[in-house]
């Protein structure tokens, strides 16, 4: 990286407000007109032109990289019949009281429900489409609205009786081993997609009770809100042949036999948006990774008087040198504004890097560089700008990863008490605690603590140093895993 | 252009089977694996990942030209409360009849409707957003599913009850010298749109009987289908202040009053596709326009024993300078199937360009051009493959645009009287017929001629020739206007 000379040190990003969560969250995505909570309906509402762009970034590198994967992207509709809806008797169990139904002109003489999920509507299809063993595995996704009619109260951005952003992914194999390879994939997919956003997760296999409905087993990814509470960002399910059965979808194996493949579902939402405005921001407003920043330098000009031409004929150079090489940049040539008055603007907008160009730096060939993440100032020489710009752009990326995670790290702990162990769930985050792996200890263990199990952990050993702990529910058990709990969004 | 040698001329397409329309388009969707109609739900069919990636460039290009006139994308919810769909009176009579009601859970405690099309779900956002004049323009634009409870047969791609890529924009204005101005680059973008796809239209005011429920008046695009029928592909709507006074949406003047803003909307879907495969086709398949097609260029080596291993080298070398100059290229090197079937297979898949490399090609240092548009094929040399591919496909972009554009004038006729017209109508095609502007005459041709009236050409002058001529229908009154006429889609 080219010499950069600190002229303002990194500064401590105020977070008061910020931990209060909800307050902080439903400010700022009004404020930065990302969204739009007003509108006329329970848990539906408005994404507005700066979320669409931050949407549009966050969507492309999706398909990316589930094209990569080879992941065909197709598009279901959104009625599934009834019939086909309830075939799967779990799965209907699950959401039968979260679902909207449909009719035409009120007369009910339709028997459609809006997709909350869409494996009824797939497997149909994959009836028609699978034949043989050479068509396996088959990987499709789509990125829909679905729908689910919360009881609870709802929140922007996080519980929707909307979801804009679903991505499904649906996949079919010629057996169970190939299935699990599967959801390692889709586990390392989605982990490429928090990275890529800067956003911390935990990996727990979700204990039996809190399964998708349908499903032989999920896991999860949820990261830590600023609250400590937690919220589920995606989640990857082993389907077995639950659905493959009841809606006859077999394929020919090389030798001749009918078999039914086993299937997979992963889904992500229009919540990973959400988490990675939670995570990074602060009092200030939004901080957005240089990934899917819209803007992700804005160039502010510092005019005085008699120098106005020169200073323009720099920020037009530069950003014409930004622009060609690959770079998102937005001047603010605002002549109403104070160049203070925009500082805090851009800021608030999470803006990764500002640029700052005044007569003196015409003169010297130099550039004044301020980055969100930190707050820190530099003088940069002009010469080499492109390649400055591109190398801090990574640096911030990385840096607001590690940070996240750093946050995310603090809020996980262990506790082999029952007193230990709310108190840390009362000051917020994760506790592991002792499980013997018995799902009536497990519920009990909820209810000890008033929190909800995530279940247990898939990123780490599971059981590490857990011989000789004694389940922190059913004490005549011995404790098998560390079982994760937290408050949950 | 480098020097093409010809080897085979310009062939005379078949279209025999492609005239019948219905049965040719079921069946090439079906067979290139663009769209399935086997869904469980009338009127509501699947997009298979071939279709996708098609729809994938149409709408990047869509949003491209929206976002270039300034237009911010958004995103609505679906769910819109009867109350606020309601309220514009004749909105609700020309929608009430197709619209889908949701309850939740069946018990009706909701009173909601999927959205037909967003004006009731915008303006009391509008209302919110819009303060003063110089929020004003204001212009969005959101590509969503829309519903519509269709009672007339459905037909894949073009009648549907979920209509899946509706691009619905909508504007307001200061007044309606603005809001004309709007409807003028609205059509613009929307004659850039079609010309990218190489699809013909024509542009008619549609008469008052056949407005948008809403509009002050309406304007459409229409194209010729392959059998005579015309097909709606885009309408442009002036609505006035019929929807900002019933939502109260005022702005503050310069003056200090507060007025109506006044509103535009305007919309296209997935007919765009529909329109570009069936003005295209023809019985060997699909022909793609190379601006929007998945697989611009396929590559087919063919193989003679030991020469193999220069071939794929070739073929290697050729994909790579091609790819890097941003051409979307396939290389088919499948084993088990012969050229000629390969030939066959990418020409029903409507690859616009395929290079045929064989030994004597590497050995002369040149390769086999085919054109999907002409059935030609030349021989080019290797040396500037990728100038030749790339004017290859702008020439070929531009031959089928003029191929349409003869077809869809050779379906255009005028007529003075009822027998030709309805001769001309039997035989298919857009006939113009003189017409008093009379409403009730105007109804009166479209029962003469059992046809429709698509209105009045905006696209040339709507008048020529007309003095002295008499309504087709009402006899005793002068004609002031060619009336289109036809049957449609």
């Amino acid at each position: 990286m080219a010499k950069l000379q600190l002229i303002k040190p990194r500064e401590k990003r105020p977070r008061e407000k910020w931990r209060n969560f909800t307050d902080w969250f439903n400010w700022i995505i009004m404020e930065t007109e990302v969204y739009d909570f007003r509108y006329p309906v329970k848990g539906a509402y408005v994404w507005r032109p700066y979320g669409m762009r931050i949407r549009r970034l966050v969507e492309s590198y999706v398909r990316l990289v589930h094209d990569e994967t080879g992941h065909q992207e197709v598009l279901f509709p959104v009625f599934i019949p009834y019939e086909f809806f309830s075939k799967e008797s779990e799965h209907i169990r699950g959401f039968e009281n979260e679902v909207f139904w449909v009719s035409k002109g009120g007369t009910g003489e339709e028997r459609l429900v809006l997709r909350p999920t869409s494996e009824t509507a797939m497997m149909p299809m994959f009836k028609l489409w699978i034949k043989d063993h050479t068509d396996l595995p088959f990987k499709v996704y789509q990125i829909v609205s679905v729908f689910r009619a919360e009881t609870k109260a709802t929140r922007p951005m996080i519980r929707l009786r909307e979801i804009s952003m679903f991505k499904e992914a649906h996949t079919a194999h010629a057996n169970r081993e190939d299935a699990e390879r599967q959801i390692k994939e889709a586990m390392e997919i989605y982990k490429k997609i928090f990275d890529y956003l800067s956003i911390p997760y935990l990996i727990s296999q979700r204990p039996e009770w809190d399964k998708f409905a349908g499903a032989v087993y999920t896991i999860a990814f949820d990261t830590v809100m600023p609250d400590g509470k937690t919220m589920q960002i995606g989640t990857v399910h082993y389907l077995g042949t639950n659905f493959s059965r009841v809606f006859d979808v077999r394929y020919l194996t090389p030798s001749g036999d009918w078999e039914y493949v086993h299937t997979t579902s992963y889904g992500i939402s229009e919540r990973v948006i959400a988490a990675m405005i939670a995570v990074h921001g602060d009092d200030k407003g939004l901080a957005l990774p240089p990934n899917v920043a819209p803007i992700q330098v804005v160039i502010v000009p510092i005019m005085y008087k008699g120098t106005e031409e020169a200073i323009m004929r720099e920020v037009k150079s530069i950003t014409e040198e930004l622009t060609n090489a690959g770079i998102r940049v937005k001047v603010d040539d605002r002549t109403d504004k104070t160049p203070g008055w925009k500082y805090n603007y851009w800021e608030m907008m999470g803006v990764p890097l500002r640029i700052e160009i005044g007569p003196k730096d015409v003169e010297n060939r130099q550039v004044v560089l301020a980055r969100r993440d930190t707050m820190e100032k530099f003088v940069a020489p002009r010469e080499g700008i492109v390649d400055t710009v591109k190398e801090l752009l990574n640096v911030i990326n990385d840096n607001m990863r590690s940070m996240a995670w750093e946050f995310l790290r603090s809020m996980t702990t262990k506790a082999t008490t029952v007193d230990e162990a709310r108190k840390r769930l009362d000051s917020g985050g994760v506790v592991e605690v002792p499980w013997s792996g018995d799902n009536d200890c497990g519920m009990a263990i909820q209810q000890l603590l008033d929190a909800d199990a995530l279940g247990v952990p898939m990123d780490e050993d599971a059981s590490k140093d857990i011989s000789g702990l004694r389940d922190l529910a059913c004490s005549d058990k011995q404790a098998n895993y560390w079982l994760r709990i937290a408050r949950r969004y």
